[in-house]
């Protein structure tokens, strides 16, 4: 079982949450805990072999934390159920639909919506439905409705950017909050913003990385996930850029979302604590 | 409060040791547990922020937890005491000494012992006791005897080789277990033994690195601390890689040393546990 | 145009290689040189932007520079053609056969040969051509007939080992010299032979990596192409390891391969320069 | 010998050079170009063997190259000459004088000048002559004449600085283009400005970065020769990214300046060339 408990912090919480634990006979494998000082917030995951229902558990451990803890419980064997948005590119989705095919992804894919036509024909070789919603001759209100609409026709936990390029409007975003992730061809917040290779190439970096973040309705700065860089140098050309980006981007988001989808990410203050 | 328990597993330790805690009215600031299934071991670090009488929450601790259960309690504010071992090589030593003057070493050097006399100067400098005991013209026994009698001359915590290239023998290192840390120039187990190298140029890897590591009786191979690498090509001589390797034995010693003066080194099963 | 010499080293060399290239009003847009000294060999990579043809070239280079040069030149547009050989893992192939169907692989994948069926179905979704050649029931020289057979019924440059968990004999091997590329999972030569990540358990190493290398008579001991290594820790059981090397081995094929297929590696007394 | 060229690219530029060199019996043992083909430039990087009078091989290879080549020839055995300039951080200036003392740095630290007094200490142990010229009480233009007649009291190549934390004017910079070598505390173009590692901590980055750069006119903004970066994580404060950005800082600055004295870099269009 996986536990995550997030609450205002006081002395005790680990030995109340461990005691409920030892009188319900679970074992503890691992246990991650982190202590916000400045915020004065308690981050708490437990993973134990022992699977109870955990309704009662959940009750148990409401009693005895502080009030609006928030108490996360799911089996180690739940698979995540995701929704897939896309724009053109082909290596992050590629990338997903190949660890789902092989079960290896930790979660489900659903269903994949671009906004071009041209990867249904990846999805259909991996037998995964997509839909092609075109952002075209629509404003954006109208574009964000059919989204959500067919997004909501699904059964899902998150919902990926796996570079879907469009911007989306701060509704869209709030109707999912912490549930959308992104991965951002840049080591933010370096290059901000749009063409952040041609950025980097003006500026002649000597590193370029990506990020995967949550989507708030701050653009491009939600709570970061993960992020890495490769080492590049001037024989790069802002094309030769792009394409070991899109090694690094498929990278990133895929850590970022075996992290997410085995519990180990929490959001507080538009940070992420992570326990890896 | 730095508090390590390591000891068999069974449910309810952290119910225990954190009921302990709370008791005493001290704030968990970070917990990190974790259990060797294999082994049945269970390894915690909890760090606080009250620091009461040791002893009195050592006893409380000892009754709460299995029979030989290791309790390792430590203030946060103790600098550990070191001894240092060399050669003739300056890296690691300068790197140790300039952190111990400015006090960023988190751990207080008390001398060191070179055999050759080379690093005499740089220890002057630094206002650090020197001692030259030559291995010439000596057996391995006697040689070990006056390095024995010398370090103990010292009150220390941990003896570190810092490029101390003599082999020491299974006397020496029995007489302070796992308190013994040395900087190996390979990326083991790979190229154990001697010119590490001229090894590596021969077989042609792309990347060199360097292991610090516990001193067992088996050499070479105690139990591994920090590893870390640096890429490197074609055009690296073995003199290249030499040179190369100064930087990424200064770094991982470094490294090595400040997790295991702060407390977050396990040794078990000839492995560790480090909670980085 | 991409031009590579590998010759016996001597004074005026670059000299006459680009005096040549002036006279065909060929610009230099990249060269890499490198001497190896000890081995007294000079390597030599020009890219080019005009393509004349390459025969005269070749021939006009060739009574410049010593006797027996080996002298290498191919269009930049010029896919090479491979051949893949895998067991049952599908990470390395998948990864191929993706960069292969949206054309980023630098190659052109001709065909599969697998020992087991089971990753046919992966193939039939890329329409690659598989076929299953079993190794039971026969002895090691009729199973690689067979191999030999299929693969030489196609037109190919190299042979890629996508977790192929047979071991070859030296007589295939010595039919495709410097043609067969492998990925080993390890950091060669750490931990060489069967079950390596069971033994980087048992050893508690801190970094797993992986090798891509040419395959040679010297079983795990050809020419390494790249190497890359991942950081892991004492929670790493040896199934988390496996987990974990796939995405090592996946990525450090994916660069070999790019780089082979670039034309930037040399082979010379079981070690490689690369131009990278 | 060490010749860097740096001119308009036309067909022919190696072919000239390389005439030149064998005419003159120098074996190269190495050669780096590059192209840059947007801005029409042309970079040339050998070493020889041979070590003949400067002056006449510049002559004939000024005669060779297009007007307003730049031509820089080293003997390889010439070390440079560097003044550093701090305020009171020690890490970058402690490695610095550690290698200068064991003969290491590749250049020999003429001076060190300090806007406070603090470092003077260890400047004395490695018997290095330091000078306090403090900004108190004084306007920028009277600081820097002041800085500017102490470091023109020297002979030297390159000023470093090595943690000075005043901003110079651009009248200072102008006197010494591409003579000043600066370690910025982010990974640029993050957290330009100042309190990087405050900024890092409110955005909650995964990883933290350095960057080394000569300066010009553009605070932060010079081409930059070097950047690394280390993981960091939520549990983090900015005091603990202080410490970790020093390990950083002092490993890329080391880094840049050992690139910069082996005359590895060529500055052009704001950015650098960096034949490593």
């Amino acid at each position: 079982m996986i536990i995550r408990i997030q609450c205002s912090d006081r002395v005790g919480l680990v030995a109340a949450v461990s005691d409920i634990l030892a009188k319900n006979a679970m074992n503890i494998e691992s246990m991650r805990e982190f202590v916000d000082k400045e915020a004065g917030k308690f981050f708490l995951r437990v993973t134990t072999d022992k699977e109870p229902a955990s309704d009662k558990l959940a009750g148990q451990l409401q009693e005895a934390l502080p009030e609006k803890a928030s108490i996360d419980i799911s089996r180690k064997s739940r698979d995540k159920k995701v929704v897939i948005l896309v724009t053109k590119e082909y290596h992050c989705l590629s990338d997903i639909l190949t660890r789902n095919h092989f079960n290896t992804l930790g979660a489900k894919v659903q269903a994949v919506i671009g906004n071009h036509e041209i990867l249904q024909d990846i999805c259909d070789r991996f037998n995964i439905p997509f839909t092609y919603i075109s952002h075209e001759g629509k404003n954006k209100e109208a574009f964000e409705k059919e989204l959500k609409e067919k997004i909501q026709s699904y059964s899902f936990d998150y919902i990926v950017l796996a570079k879907f390029m469009r911007i989306l409007s701060d509704e869209f975003v709030a109707a999912f909050p912490y549930r959308i992730i992104n991965i951002h061809h840049s080591f933010l917040p370096a290059f901000i913003g749009a063409s952040p290779y041609r950025q980097a190439f003006e500026r002649g970096v000597k590193l370029i990385g990506a990020t995967a973040h949550f989507v708030t309705s701050l653009l491009d700065e939600g709570p970061i996930i993960e992020q890495q860089i490769i080492r590049i140098n001037h024989t790069y050309s802002p094309g030769d850029m792009i394409v070991a980006g899109k090694e690094i981007e498929t990278s990133v988001l895929a850590k970022a979302l075996s992290l997410v989808f085995e519990d180990r990410v929490f959001v507080s203050n538009n940070k992420t604590v992570v326990f890896d």
